[in-house]
């Protein structure tokens, strides 16, 4: 099924609305749960009569009402918890050969995490707001996992079961401030502003033979300014699966339901397939030709993640944005 | 006044109480709000009914009941977002010194911050639970503040009026996981397990000339396993105040009301006070004897964080905990 969360002057969590498969309808749910947070905490008991509606709604097309993508949030318009991945091995290693840095063969066994700000989402459509352009506004297209209540010291081999909803990011970074807050040693914070999520959340039986279990297979279709930039396939090249980053965030501590946990900067090795971020692209033109070309996001620029079925219709719906100065 | 929150088996967010001033008796608060967090949403709606009922609370000794300590919950007993700082330079002078690392000139002027985890809190008599003795216990002892909305880019001159709550937290730290973990250069993740919370939090008002708009003054006294650890004075060596980390955490977001921010591991150049945490007397020894003395927390052991008024009342309640092994 297909959930996302409208936005709410009354709550900040957003209302609850089921989506037909073609999203071009969706049924408000204020009935017991309300808000898709609720709906994760007691995933057992509120799934079921969801995916009931769900089916209705795919059904009979008299049902639900049509909506514009600027009315939803985020579909977890704000989650208690935030951790995003590096889990493709060739992002890693491009953006360490750039500062004259190998990989360490620990990162192979031992994945990159970082705990990300997450009391405010941005809806799919709305703007990246920035206050400074030389800050270097990049996107990073991603797929990521929301999960129900996961304790404390979960194996790997455990966790595929608690991974409920997957979801696209797209976690905006603003490479100018990075360097020297990372040379700080305390991981990202100014970095990285709010991240913007896709209109709905699916769960993984919507994909078929697509999600293998712990990975989600398919072309992340990723524009800036209306040309094609990337085309990675999630599945293809991720070294750790959801179920080993959601093994690691819970190597010390129990993860509550409502956890989103990112991939990280979906990258192939073969680069006929693009980039999934600005500073990628940019570190092959260093390689390549001695510098960087491309620059980073201006004012005015539009980007548009996307991902599509076998049959072409979009799964997510798309992450469409705008970058605008912070007025 | 001061407020707090009950463990409640219907809400992951506890049940708001206004608790009286010598902290010996609590009224629940279910109607219009019910959550500290929907209070902190909505404070200037709130606060002055909750002020109410705490000045009533103290002046009719029937009004209330009495409560254990062990029923409550931290004051959030989870957030969107917990930001925890390091405003103590004597601390990050020395545990950097200990690895041979001066302190950049930098770290002046731009605070160290990491994004905490912040999805599932500690009550204050809530065991800390690890899963190995081997991974380094260690405690630290902070004062936090409690915001209410901060708009993006908000300068440190603006940033005191948001502060709504004042706090005490035992930001646990798991020492020998530490080290690896941020070599790979994206910050705590296993490192710190949850966070403990004091049982209640109080208005900056409650303390007096103790509080001077943007620090806390007074002796966070550290009890470990009965012994008086450290005595350090939370206003004495604080080099960046309360609205400098708020206006740091807020430079390219917003934050979101109840986010919670953190001081640091508490600590004052006179040696003679003590210390807040294990690892800063480790590195003390180290200097002074060439090798560490003092080890880390072992299983049974126990901690007590507490900061008393003027009149020798404890201000918070204090935080008792005790390590446990993981079952």
């Amino acid at each position: 099924m297909k959930l996302g969360s409208l936005k709410s002057r009354t709550s900040r969590d957003g209302q609850l609305a089921v989506f037909d498969r073609d999203l071009t309808r969706l049924l408000e749910v204020r009935e017991s749960v309300g808000t898709l947070q609720a709906t994760l905490e007691n995933w057992d008991r509120t799934a079921p009569d969801l995916a009931a509606i769900y089916e209705s709604l795919n059904r009979d097309h008299a049902m639900g009402r049509p909506f514009d993508w600027s009315e939803l949030a985020a579909p977890l318009p704000r989650a208690y918890q935030w951790l995003d991945g590096s889990a493709y091995l060739s992002h890693v290693e491009r953006v360490r050969n750039a500062r004259g840095a190998t990989m360490p063969p620990s990162f192979l066994e031992d994945p990159l995490m970082y705990q990300g700000g997450s009391d405010s989402f941005l809806g799919a459509r709305d703007p990246i707001v920035v206050q400074d352009e030389a800050w270097g506004i990049d996107f990073e297209a991603e797929v990521a996992v929301i999960t129900d209540d996961v304790p404390m010291g979960l194996l790997a081999d455990r966790a595929a079961g608690h991974i409920r909803l997957l979801v696209l990011v797209n976690d905006i970074s603003l490479r100018n401030l990075i360097p020297t807050e990372l040379a700080k040693g305390f991981g990202f914070l100014n970095g990285k502003p709010s991240s913007a999520f896709s209109p709905v959340a699916v769960t993984p039986d919507e994909m078929g033979d697509r999600w293998d279990g712990t990975r989600l297979h398919g072309q992340l279709k990723v524009y800036w300014n209306e040309d094609l930039f990337g085309t990675a396939d999630a599945g293809a090249d991720m070294h750790f699966s959801f179920a080993e980053l959601i093994s690691h965030g819970a190597k010390t501590r129990r993860l509550q339901a409502g956890t989103i946990i990112g991939s990280g900067t979906v990258s192939n090795r073969d680069l006929k397939q693009g980039f999934s971020c600005i500073v990628e692209k940019r570190v092959v033109e260093i390689a390549e030709k001695g510098e960087a070309v491309t620059a980073f996001m201006r004012f005015g620029d539009t980007l548009r993640i996307d991902m599509l079925d076998r049959q072409g219709r979009s799964v997510f719906g798309a992450i469409e944005q705008t970058v605008e100065p912070c007025r």
